[in-house]
C-alpha cells in the first residue's frame, strides 16, 4: 500500500523522520513516497493548491499524510477524508477541500477518534507523529477508515480566490511560483480566448501561445499550464524575474475585440 | 526490509544518487527511506540530535545508513551498531552515542572489517557508497552484523552540551532552529516546573504554556517540544526571527518563587 | 522494479508529486526512489554530470525517468534509452549521451511514439507526467522498451568541455561545487601523475594529496574524487568560499619537472 507524506517541516527535518518511523513501526512494509515537505510553514491555500495539482494523478487506494497545521496545540479536530477511492489524513483546516469540491466525488469525512490506533503516548504538539502516521499504518494495512474515524458531519471549508470577471476582462492573480519562475494563476484554460491579451502589473504584455515551443527563448509568453490554468512563462528564462512579480499578484485577461 | 539514509551531502546530490545505486545492486528490493541529506557539513552536534529525535520511532529491523564524517579519507573506522532491534551504519566518530546512551538498551558495536561486503573498488573518500551502502544492502538481506563486522571494544563518544544548574537557575541553549523559527534547546522537560520563568538573551520573557493553542498567534511562548525538551516559539509566527537568536544562544530556566 | 525520478522542478513541487501519481496509477507496486529535484533549471551539463556520476552504480533492470528539459512545448522527440541493462526515459537533449558514450557498452534507442503507454490526455508542457511517468510505469509492469517504442537512428549528442593538453600543462574546469564546497573539475585521473601542480585563478596552489587525511583541516588539497575527477577541497572546510571560485572556472595541472 502507498502511503504519501506531504507536510510544512522543511525536508530533511527530524519531524519528518519521527513521522516515517512511526508509520513504518505500525506497517514496515508500507510504500512510502515523500510529496513534499517544502510547503509554506502553516500555508493552508498553498497546500490547497498542490492537493489539487497532485493528488487527481494517484491511483485509489493511496493514502495521504497531509500535516500543515497552522491550529497545532488547539482542540481542532484531525480528519480522515475519503475521496476518490483514496483517503487524506490531515488536521481539520480544509487544505482538502478545494480539491474534492471541483470533483464530482463527493468525500466522505471522518473524525479520528479511536485512540487504540494512535500511538501509545499523544504528544500536545505533533500529532502527525502520534495520530496521523499510525492511522496511516494501519488504514494501509486493511483497518477500515469507519474503524479508525467517526462520522464527522461538518468541517472546515477554505476558499481560493476566485478570478473576478468584470465586462470582457478576467481578473485573477499568481497563486504560486514554480522553480522556473513561472507565475502560475488561478485563471481557468475556460476564461481565456484564442486572441485574449494578458496584463500584468508595471505593464507586461506576455503574448499568448499554446506552447513553450512557439516562441524564441527568451520571450515572455502566457500559455495555460499542464494543470488547466494561466501562467505566464519566459522560454527558457525567469517571468518572475523579468517581470518582478510574485505570488499575489494581480493578472487580468481581455477577451479579444 | 527497511533501510534510511542520512547525511550531509544535500538533497539532490550525485553523492546520495549513486549511494542509493550501489545499495540497490545488493538487494533491489530494500525499502529505501530517505531521512535527511541536509544535516550541517561535518555537523555531528546535529547529527546526534537529529537521531536521538527520530530513530526511536523506527521498527526493530530498520537498518540505518549515517554519513556525516569529518574524518573521511582518515583511517577512521566504519561502524555497525545494533541497537534496540535496529542496526546504524557509519563512520566512527559518535554521532549515535547520544542516542544509546540515553536508552536502557546497550549497544553491540562492531567494526566493519569484511571486504567481501564492500564493493570490489574502494575509493578514499567515499566509504558512504563503497562501504556502508553495500554493507546495508547485505545487512538487508538477510547477513548478520557478526559477519560483516568484528567485535569493536572501543570507540569515540561524542558529548552534547548539558544544561548546568546553578542555584535555582537552570542553564541551556538553543541546539537547532527548525523550519518554524522555533528555538529548540537541551534543556529536558524535567528540568522546567509550572511556573518557571524562561529568560532569553536580549531579554525576551516567553510565557510558559503547555501547547501552542493557550496563547494567541503572534504570542513568545516556551512549551516542552514534541521530542521532550524546551523549545521557544511565536504562534504562528518564527521565535528565530522575533528574537534575532539562532543555535548555540544561552536559555536560561529560573524556578518559580 | 525500481524506477528512479530525475529532474529540474525543484523538491516538493507539486509537478513531482503529480509525476509520481501519474507512475504509481500504471503500477503502484513500483519503488519508487528519487534521485534529485535539484538540478538546475534546464541546465544539460550538470545533468549530463550527475548521471555520469550516479548511473554507473544502479543494478541492471533500474528504470530512470530524467526530465530536464530545455525544448519543453517544442516538438523534440522523448527516447528510451536501453543501457547496461537500464532503461533511461528522457526527452532528446543528448543529456545521457556522455554516460553512454564513455561506456564499453552501446545504446539501444528507442523513439516513445505509442501513445496506448500514455496518459489519455497529453499536455502541451508537462510529457514527464503524460508520457515518461507512464511510460516508466509500463516498463517497470515488463512490458518491452521495443512494445512503447519504434528504433531510433538519430538522436542529439551532447558534447562536455574536454580539458585540453598544451605542453606540460592540461587546462580544465570545475563543472560543479558539491555542498562541501568542494571544487569538481573535468581533469580525469590519468592526467594527474604524482607531483603534479595544481594552479588555480587567484593564485591558488593547492597540494595534490591521495586522500584529504594527509592534510590538517583547513589546508588546501587537490585529489581525485570519488567519480574519478579532480578535485579541490579544503579539509572541513569550503574550497569554493576560500579560493572564490564557482563552476566554470579554469584549473591547470602542471606537469612535474
Amino acid at each position: 500500500m502507498i502511503v504519501t507524506l506531504t507536510t510544512d517541516f522543511g525536508e530533511g527535518s527530524s519531524y519528518v523522520a519521527a513521522m516515517k518511523g512511526a508509520l513504518l513501526a505500525v506497517n514496515p512494509a508500507v510504500s512510502l513516497v515523500d510529496l513534499s515537505h517544502r510547503l509554506p510553514p502553516q500555508g493552508l491555500v498553498a497546500t490547497a493548491y498542490f492537493l489539487s495539482d497532485a493528488l487527481p494523478y494517484f491511483p485509489a487506494g493511496t493514502i495521504h499524510v497531509v500535516v500543515v497545521d497552522p491550529g497545532v496545540g488547539t482542540d481542532r479536530a484531525l480528519l480522515g477524508v475519503a475521496w476518490a477511492g483514496q483517503v487524506i489524513l490531515a488536521p481539520d483546516n480544509g487544505c482538502w477541500t478545494p480539491l474534492t469540491r471541483r470533483s464530482p466525488e463527493p468525500p466522505r469525512v471522518y473524525r479520528l477518534d479511536q485512540p487504540r490506533y494512535w500511538r501509545p503516548t499523544v504528544s500536545a504538539t505533533f500529532h502527525g507523529r502520534d495520530i496521523l502516521a499510525p492511522a496511516a499504518g494501519h488504514l494501509s494495512r486493511g483497518v477500515g477508515i469507519e474503524e479508525i474515524g467517526s462520522d464527522c458531519p461538518e468541517w472546515v471549508e477554505l476558499r481560493l480566490p476566485e478570478p473576478v470577471l468584470a465586462g470582457d476582462v478576467v481578473r485573477g492573480l499568481v497563486v504560486f511560483v514554480d522553480r522556473f519562475g513561472n507565475l502560475v494563476t488561478n485563471i481557468p484554460a475556460g476564461a481565456v480566448r484564442p486572441g485574449a491579451e494578458v496584463h500584468l502589473p508595471g505593464g507586461g504584455r506576455p503574448r499568448l501561445v499554446r506552447t513553450y515551443g512557439e516562441a524564441e527563448p527568451g520571450t515572455p509568453v502566457a500559455l495555460i499550464g499542464s494543470n488547466g490554468r494561466l501562467e505566464v512563462a519566459v522560454v527558457n528564462g525567469s517571468a518572475a524575474g523579468q517581470f518582478g512579480l510574485t505570488a499575489g499578484a494581480a493578472v487580468e485577461v481581455r477577451r479579444p475585440r
